[in-house]
């Protein structure tokens, strides 16, 4: 299935700022670079870490271009290029495309709440103008409404929608995706702390923040799902637990940024009002990460 | 207290947009004249029912202007300026002081989920940059955060931080902003089928978009209550309320538009994914209409 | 009309138990009496500060003949005859009616959430066993089900339920009942906090258990209510809403006998598990009541 | 470990009533056959499923003696004890003792909100009077309160509570239980449609009436999950998943009889208010017994 170029670890680098506010494109390379190497699967700029609606237009275009010059070719790409308007989702996904983005990930985001015909005709009329597969993005919790699964299941009729990532928590949203889908489907998990319940349902991959801190486990984790092996699974997942629910308890772009100054790696600053965790927070981190480190070798 | 420029009844005009999806600015001064005309006692251009999130910057700006131009100091003028960045934020709250705005609204918008201390600076950022006064607005239906009273609270000790507009549709934070800040303090009700409970509970305004369609009433309304008479003030609520709920249900710019249109006003297109509503819907809002307008001169 | 025989303050006696953790009759009666000669317009013995699901069948029984034999037709009683099954249901509803109970209160208590088909069932085969009016109650913080406006519109279909109490703290399920269902119906409201914003609405009377702490001030504000004083009432509800809140917050039996406690009054002891207010609770509520009681008398 | 005697698929069997709404022992021993011949690794009766709350004390007994008497040891009872009064729950708890139970399970029934202290005071009440191990049952959508992670962990500081069940149907309960207390904690999972997410996280057991219909596969979906089979315990899941949703949302008592009737078993009536499934439902859940049943031959 040429249309489903997705599959395991999906990394979401975080978009770096100078002391001046302003998105340090040479430093959010290295932090590409840092995920290929690495080995994940998939990289996903302009997600929610990489605090896609807090950029200028520019910067957006900037961020995506560096992606995959860096990248070249080594693992697919997943630009982010969802926008409140449809003229503007139109305008960053045919930006996408013609920069060589592999797909793009579009979420509804709503300030008014979206009626069903209208994320309908938002993702239609966004799909029609690109040719690249589109990743249906689900997450209340940021775009303030909730696609039903009855809705997820008709965007799928969309030909060049093929992908679908949950992030409500609810894992029973995968049991009716894939049951009522069938096992095509392709689904993706975007709540980090569901991580061995998703792939358990059967989900494609694992959209994620945290290879950028602990690649290894997220990457070993997927690889014993795929060997069928319930028990080293849920050991590696309990390995990473706790650092799968503080990243995601504390916002993702302060957790990641904080857990790579703690791994000797630059991150860069934030853009105002986000700001950076508390000195209380990073020890917690520091803590936590030590020990799902020192479990690795362990 | 030169610093609270606000009571009754503060309009929310809507944002026109002409076939191809442009501002019509001089079709959005003829919604600020109808309001002005009315005896409206503010008027509040770049709010939810303005959709202020759907703009660009320029357009925000040309809005800005029209308001001023045409409101021509009759009443004081409220100007949506908020912002996902606080850089932003600042630049639209002193454009507005410029253009002669009497205050500004500022929404704490978040995709990331503000911490209290993060919410707190970038107002302090804000207001440390502007002299004109600032309303809080609190409503995590679309801000994605839940501002506690003992926050605003906090935010009401910082100078031009003056007035709070309440949204969560729970009457009980009146109670507390009033109970714990003094008769002094000065709130506001944004949540429209709770006009009656909040004027009830001493808000010192109301916010609402009903005022493009039952101005009287709204008015009416507000009178009743400053007269301390009850009764009055139940009679009224009840004429409207129907109308109150519709608005709020199906989406302010989309329940606005159908009625201006069903009273014979002009009030635009609409900017995509944001459509009208369904012709049943329009029915429906027709049938309330007639009711609560007819109610007005039996 | 007969068959709404309650309106103002319908006050909630607490039931006391000895140090045995059984029912204290005599000590009751006194509540009771505390409540008739502070003016009180209705008494509502085995509600949910009377922890009526915590008593066997006899105490129910004894709770009944001692409130109607001490209330002697002073004014209406009100007796709590809810239970988890149809038939205990018809039981004491026959029983209250026999030993001369004004009117009973029923509340839908679910383990398994009731579908509205069901309800209605278990409400028509309790009313027509009995002659005596029925007071619906809503309360699906207690009862597990939320019974809509809709269905309680079609409960009011049954010839002797005739009223309505409201405890969800959504003001606007009032505004519905009475402008779905006309001036004519009447409607009680539950929710302390609420009190103002209920008797706004048009509430005909507000069942509590403050009338065990300040009787004088809950029956002020049902007066202010009805002389149309909209200013005297917000006043009034200002003084003592604190109270209200805190009883709400750390559960009506523990605050009230703590509040009697405080008074100077015996209000006997609990039944476990249930537990009185710790010392620092204690405290908090010892504090407003002095505000509250000292605010009576400046 | 002699006192977490339960593992595997922990069978609840209804209650049947007669034409008259009374209790069936002799059908109830029936049901309590079917289960253990079909390999369920234990029985509990007086379950949600078994309609504890709606009978009376003498009903509660004689199922605990007829469960004991039918299951003469050949799996372990797990008998429920709950009552809203600490001194009831002491009673049914040593009954159940006396009568044999291996166990008894115990839910923190609420009509007051219980408080930390008094859920823990009202345990180790009961805990300190019988000597047969203790399961703790987490249920918020019956018990009116959600017992935290942390509260949970105190609990079992108490020496014969050993074992939790977690119905709250958020998989990550589990991680948390696990993860805070160790693999030797005791867990197990009441809420089917998580049914392979819980075995995932490490679950025990399931707690589930499920196995009143289609036990082979519950108990094909432990034996998969046993052998460290992903993919089989996935295929597994799958196939019976909409059962396990369809008898969740329609309430259990009414789904497993309506099921029993479809399979030509006699699960007797219900007690009002409870009645059964409409005719659509009934064919509804003909259907997918069909596909699931069929599912299994295939």
């Amino acid at each position: 299935m040429n249309n489903i170029p997705f599959k395991g670890v999906i990394a979401y680098p975080v978009t770096p700022f100078n002391n001046a506010e302003k998105v340090d494109i040479p430093l959010f390379k290295k932090q590409v670079e840092r995920l290929v190497a690495a080995g994940c699967h998939g990289i996903a700029p302009l997600g929610s870490t990489g605090v896609l609606p807090y950029l200028t237009d520019e910067e957006k275009e900037a961020v995506t271009i560096a992606t995959i010059e860096q990248v070249a070719h080594r693992v697919p790409t997943l630009v982010g290029v969802s926008n409140l308007t449809t003229q503007k989702t139109i305008h960053h996904a045919q930006f996408a495309e013609k920069a060589g983005a592999t797909a793009v990930m579009i979420i509804p985001m709503s300030y008014w709440k979206l009626t069903d015909s209208e994320i309908i005709q938002h993702y239609d009329a966004v799909a029609s103008k690109i040719s690249i597969p589109i990743m249906v993005y689900n997450n209340p919790a940021t775009s303030g409404v909730d696609m039903s699964p009855a809705l997820l299941k008709q965007l799928l009729e969309i030909p060049n929608i093929t992908m679908i990532k949950e992030s409500t928590g609810d894992v029973q949203r995968m049991h009716f995706l894939r049951k009522t889908l069938g096992e095509a489907v392709a689904f993706y998990n975007g709540s980090n702390p569901l991580a061995l319940a998703a792939f358990a349902a059967g989900a494609n991959g694992w959209c994620t923040a945290a290879a950028n801190l602990i690649p290894e486990l997220n990457i070993a984790l997927y690889d014993a799902v795929q060997n069928g092996d319930l028990h080293e699974a849920r050991r590696l997942f309990y390995r990473q637990v706790n650092l799968l629910k503080f990243i995601v308890a504390k916002g993702l772009p302060r957790s990641i940024k904080a857990g790579l100054t703690l791994l000797g790696v630059e991150g860069g600053e934030f853009r105002s009002p986000l700001k950076p965790l508390s000195q209380d927070e990073i020890a917690e981190l520091s803590h936590i990460l030590d020990e799902v480190k020192g479990a690795v070798t362990a």
